[in-house]
Parts: C-alpha cells; structure tokens; sequence
C-alpha cells in the first residue's frame, strides 16, 4: 500500500486541516464558496461534506432548553441532561479503592501548598495541588474551589508556582494564577492539569515540544472515550475527595474553569448536585452552531473545523450546546465573566428565572463590550464566516481572555459570605 | 480567549500531527523513548498518554477469534460480530424510498457504462457507475462484482473512464482500474465512489487541493457516526439495490475492495450473509496492533498515530481487529492479495476450516515474500517501532501495492464458474 493510504496521510491531513501551509494552486475565490450550495434543480447535494453537514442541520440538540417550562418540567428537563451527560462521560467502574496520597507540603506567605497524588484507574497517577490559607483548618473550615486551567496552562502555573516539584520558593502568580488568588482571599485552592499537558504530558516535553493533546484524544476515542470523557473522570474523582477533607466545607465546593477548563466544568457540574457555585471563565460559545457557521474555505477549498478532537465527544452536539448545559445549572450560583451572545445570555437568564433564581446568574461582558451599544445582536450567526468574524459577532476580544479576578473574587465573597 | 484555545490550535496540530514541520528543539532521542516507561518505584504512569495506552492495552477486543471452536459456537460468534459491526456502523433508519435513477449510458468496446444515481438519505445523492458486458441482461445474467477504491482514487479511475459525465470516449485503464478488467471478463461491474473523494467530494476540487477525508469525518464523528459508518451505509444501500437487478446474479454478488475500500468491505461483509464473495486487495493489517506498537516519537517527541480521523470508529478496537472480522466471513470464499503476517492468515485459514471449508480462503503474499524464506515470522509486533519497520514486519512492500488482476482474476472464473 502506499504510505499515505491506510497510513497517517501526512499531507492529506496537513493541507486539509492546515491550508495554508500550501501553495494556493488556482484562482479558486473562498468567499463564492462560502456555504454549502448545489446547482441541480431537484435541490440535492452530491457534496458528502454537504451532506453531512445537512445531516448536523437536520439533528438539533434533542435537549436544547425551551422556555416556558414549569418548575416540574425544568426538573425533569435538568436530570434528562443530566443522564444524557453521563452516557456521554462514559466514565469506567471506579475499579480501585486506593486513596490519594499527600506527597509533599510546603510553605507560602499566609497559605502552604499540598501536592497530592490520585489513583483513579489502575496503574495511573493524577498529581493536584491543594492550597490551604493558615488557619484553616477542621474546626475552622472554608470554602473549597477546584481549579481547572486552560489550553496550554498547567496547575503550576494556576498556584503562581514555578516548579512541578514545588521546591523553588519564588512564587509568581500571573494574572491567570487563580489558585493563588483564591488561596490569598482565603479559600481552598485545588488545582488540576488538563490531561496530557504539563506534568501529565508524554515525552514531547523532554524534546522541548508543545503538549500534544490531539494523539491522545485519538487513543481515548478508540477506546469509546473522549479527552472530556476522561478530564472529567479525573477532575469528578479528585472533587468527589475534596466532599471529604476536613479542611474544606463540603456545602461550599466551587468549581472554576478557564476556557478550556469550563469544558470539564459544565461536564462535572450537570451531573453533581454537591456543587455549590460555578466560575466560568471563557465567553459562552455556542460550539455547534460555530461548527455549522464557519465554513468559509481557504485559498485552497479547505473548510475549517473550528477546534482538534480533543474537543470531539461523538454524539455531544446532537443532545445539547454549551448555553443549554450552563442553563442546566440553574438555580446555583454562575458567573460569566466573558460575554457572548446577549441571545445565549438571555437564554440562561431565563433558565435562572425559570428555577426561582434570577440574581443566581451572573454574567459579565469583555470590557471593549460592557456598552450594550458596543456589542452585536443576533438571532442566529450568519452563514459562511471565518473564526474572527465569529468572535467578532459574538462579541469576543480574544486579546483580553484572561482570569478575570476582578468580576470573580467580588462575587466570591458575595455568594461564599455566610 | 487565545484563538490558540478553543480554536483549531492550528501550531499545536500541525507540530502535533506533523511534527517534522518544526525545528528540533534539543538533543533529544526519540530510540531511548520508543516505548512508554516510568521511573516510579510502584510501576505507575503519571503520563495521560501512556495511561490511555495502558488502558487500550488492557481492552483487548471482545470478539477477538479463538480457535478451537465447535460450529455452534462458531455460528454463534459470527452473530455476535454481525451484531457488534451493525451498532458500530450506526446506519440511521431508511427514510426514504426514492429508488436509484440511471442517468445516462455510453457505449464501450464489448460493453455499456451506465451512470446511476442513488438517493440513501433526505437531500442526497451518491452517483455510481454499472457496467455490463455486451450480452448480459435478464436472460443471460452475470455475476455482478461491487468495487470500492482505495485512498485517493475515483469510480472513473475504477472504470477506466476519464471523465465524471463519461463524454470522453477514451478509456484509460491503468492497472487499477478493477471495474475495467471484471467487466471484461463478463461480470457485471458496479463502481463507487469513496465518500468526499472525486465527484462527491466537496469545492477543494475546485482549489486544485486533495480530497479532505478529515473534516468530513470530524462532522460524520460530532453525529456519533463515522467516515467507515457512513461509507458501508452507502455501499449497503447500492449492494441491496444490485441484489435486485435483472441483469445481476444476486446468489453471485461479490465485494471487491482496494485498500481503503477493504474496510467497508469488511463491514458490508460481515453484517450481509447474501455476498457471496469478497475480494480483499491490500495486506491483512492488525490495525490495533499497529497502533499499540507505533510509539517511536519523532525528533520532537511526538508519538505517530497510523491513520487519520477517517480511520476512527470509537469503540471499533475494543470488539475486533480486522483478521477477526476476515475470519467472520468463513465459510464464504475471500482472497487476500497482498499478504500480512503469517500468524494472522494462518487464524483465518483456521476459522475457514472451522468453518468446514478450508479451500475457501486464498492468501497471497507481496511478490517479495513469497517465498517461507523471505517472510518475517512473528507471534507479535516489537513494541516501539516506526511504520516502516511496521510494513516490512508485516511482509508488506509498500511501493507494489496495485490491483492483484494477476491473482484475483483466475480466482474468479474458479469460484464463479458455475
């Protein structure tokens, strides 16, 4: 066979997921080819992307909130999602009963540092951080949030940490060090990695490399798995054993998620009822519909697919999109601190109403967005667009996507103040 | 956010994907982390990619073909693939019955080419071509061969043709073009395409760029199908629709597959007892094998994973691997044109003679390693090794990989004598 038949294809996946890597080879114009369009008379595409991409249009999400439900029927709508989520998280029998194990401690200006090690599935290691203010304590306990980083972050980095083995005593808590910032105001910090980066990473990093998120999407997807899937097992069982330290008030257990950590969180947080509150750090993207939207080709006919298949749960979008999950919350505490569509806003502002906790919902724009005159309003995004026009219409400011502590921490104390 | 985050991490794809595309970035050596090690006294992983691989390890397939077993547990097994290859292809229910229209018809030297149209989901159109030897009709019927390419290829290349609306009398068979050399020798030949390749692919046609499996597979995939579910769908709809053609011998339908077009063979195969013959052009691949032992990083630390997107069906390794779904198709007759390891046809001639029909399986090796002498002889892949090293374990010569005529034609007039 050649190597590019049953092989990685090099090239067909480099220059189809990529484009621009390539040469442009004719005069083909991307913004005539915008959508999907066919010219037979009976109206049928011949296009199997076409095709499929019809399908996704014919296959809405079967639980996307509907307003007007009765407080019976929100019920039943919220454990339908969150059945659904379950089967989707797949997660495997809890198959060892080893507990985790406290590896080291050391200690910060007002807080020390725990590292911990979790053994949720046989032969693996799920190293965390938990941060604890002086005094706390089991008599003196205090709110407990799990912390879950972005894209490319690493738990270190959350707790202004410099080394995976905790023993440089420099901190440097950047302005996306939310356990630090969370452990000053003096909570329980418990932060995660994302699977596969930063300690949990393979060898890339030993070659100076970038976490390669995507291989191992690859191998949990043959497993019938997903990097979701897994994230949220790993970050479910180490919440799970915060409910039981002494230190942390299990009525209190916050989960913070940034960006790519919101994924987990949402995930976590409509199958959890111990839950108290949420921190949802990111704006609130309506993934399927940017799925179906951002279809404008480059120079060489490539459509995009807006993200790699770390994001790939199979079956994720045909039951609900992000807003539908972060409505399922209701009526407990979330705050939004990076717009979106006032749309999505106002959808889960009614999903709150709904629940009998319209002040619960807490959503906050970027900056450059807080005027209502400065944002976009729309019903649905238009056809046929590219990434930034997407962020543009969804009144993102990627520049700006950072831990806003200055939204968070205020609420905190409002929200954690009894 | 970082475009970089919950968008296409284009730099982290490609570097992830392609690796090779960056610099290296230290004096690291991929040989001395072929496989996954710890250094951890108490044997366990903290890497996220080795745990996902420990775990695919720990999930041999399900089905995995045993010998030793009496008829009845063999019927018995052959269900129970039949069983787990239907849910995994997913077919959706058929809702419509717009039955296939032919659209036009040429002449040939010593037979027609007709192009149809099938219709298999709302909005869709799936164009193949029929080609039938002068004198075969419903009097004097033929048997009737389903030809699905490989990678890259079209159902003109198939045909011999050399264009999509058959307008250019010339035929041009290279010595891939199996639909050409069955119809010659008086079958009935009935060529498709692979979905997003040639006529059915999407406007990267237009751009001059190479057919994108990936992203059609990305949004197959968000459906909770896949790029094989929706291909053996396709060929499925056009195989039962041969089944009743006057000029077809439906107790003499055989499925022909190159290369890529082996794996909807094999799934068509082992879910339709009315095929009656299947001929399996490239070598015989343990393709969750082949995943497990090609772990040697490249210069940047990347593992390799063998195949794309097109490739993954979730859960497809946990129930078989392909030598189990050839052995499922005993007692029907199969030729293997371009060899593999001897372990695995030595366990499908043993399910043929299980099977009660041991003459019905005929393996052929690449030229080059025809003889015992030439062939590696393993009971399993090393770990850690590259793809090349893959292929020439496996006996596999990669640059003569074509349609085996030379092979399958006179096994044809043998089993199709009658």
């Amino acid at each position: 066979m050649k190597i590019s038949m049953r092989g990685l294809c090099l090239a067909a996946i480099a220059t189809a997921v990529i484009g621009s890597s390539a040469q442009q080879t004719s005069d083909f114009d991307p913004q005539s080819h915008s959508t999907f369009t066919t010219d037979r008379s009976d109206g049928k595409y011949v296009s199997s992307r076409a095709i499929a991409h019809n399908l996704m249009v014919a296959n809405p999400p079967r639980l996307h909130y509907k307003s007007g439900m009765n407080p019976q029927e929100f019920a039943a709508w919220k454990d339908n999602m969150a059945t659904a989520m379950r089967q989707l998280m797949n997660y495997p029998e809890a198959n060892i009963s080893e507990p985790p194990v406290k590896v080291k401690t050391v200690e910060r200006d007002g807080y020390r540092v725990e590292k911990w090690e979790a053994y949720p599935l046989e032969g693996a290691v799920v190293p965390y951080l938990v941060m604890i203010p002086d005094g706390v304590n089991a008599e003196h306990k205090a709110p407990a949030l799990l912390c879950i980083p972005g894209f490319g972050q690493t738990k270190e980095l959350l707790a202004g940490e410099t080394a995976v083995d905790l023993d440089n005593s420099t901190v440097n808590p950047t302005k996306n060090a939310m356990g630090y910032y969370y452990v000053k105001e003096g909570y329980v910090a418990v932060v995660v990695d994302n699977p596969g980066c930063g300690e949990p990473s393979d060898i890339e990093r030993l070659a100076g490399s970038g976490a390669d998120y995507v291989t191992l999407s690859r191998a949990l997807l043959e497993l019938d798995w997903s990097y979701l899937g897994y994230t949220a097992f790993v970050d479910h069982y180490i919440l799970n054993w915060m409910k039981t330290q002494p230190e942390m008030r299990s009525d209190r257990i916050v989960v913070s998620g940034f960006s790519l950590g919101t994924e987990p969180l949402m995930a976590i947080g409509v199958t959890d009822p111990d839950i108290f509150a949420f921190v949802y750090n990111d704006f609130l993207c309506t993934t399927r519909e940017r799925a179906l939207v951002m279809t404008l080709p480059n120079a060489h006919g490539y459509r995009p697919w807006p993200n790699d298949i770390s994001h790939l749960i199979p079956g994720f979008l045909t039951m609900f999109d992000f807003p539908d999950i972060v409505a399922a919350l209701a009526p407990r505490p979330v705050i939004c601190t990076e717009g979106g569509m006032d749309r999505d806003f106002n959808m889960v502002a009614d999903a709150f109403a709904t629940a009998g906790a319209p002040d619960a919902f807490s959503p906050h724009h970027y900056a450059m967005f807080v005027e209502d005159s400065s944002r976009t309003y729309l019903d649905e995004m238009p056809k046929g667009i590219d990434r930034a026009t997407f962020f543009k219409l969804a009144n993102v400011d990627p520049p700006h996507h950072y831990f806003k502590a200055e939204h968070i921490l205020p609420w905190l104390r409002t929200i954690l103040a009894d």
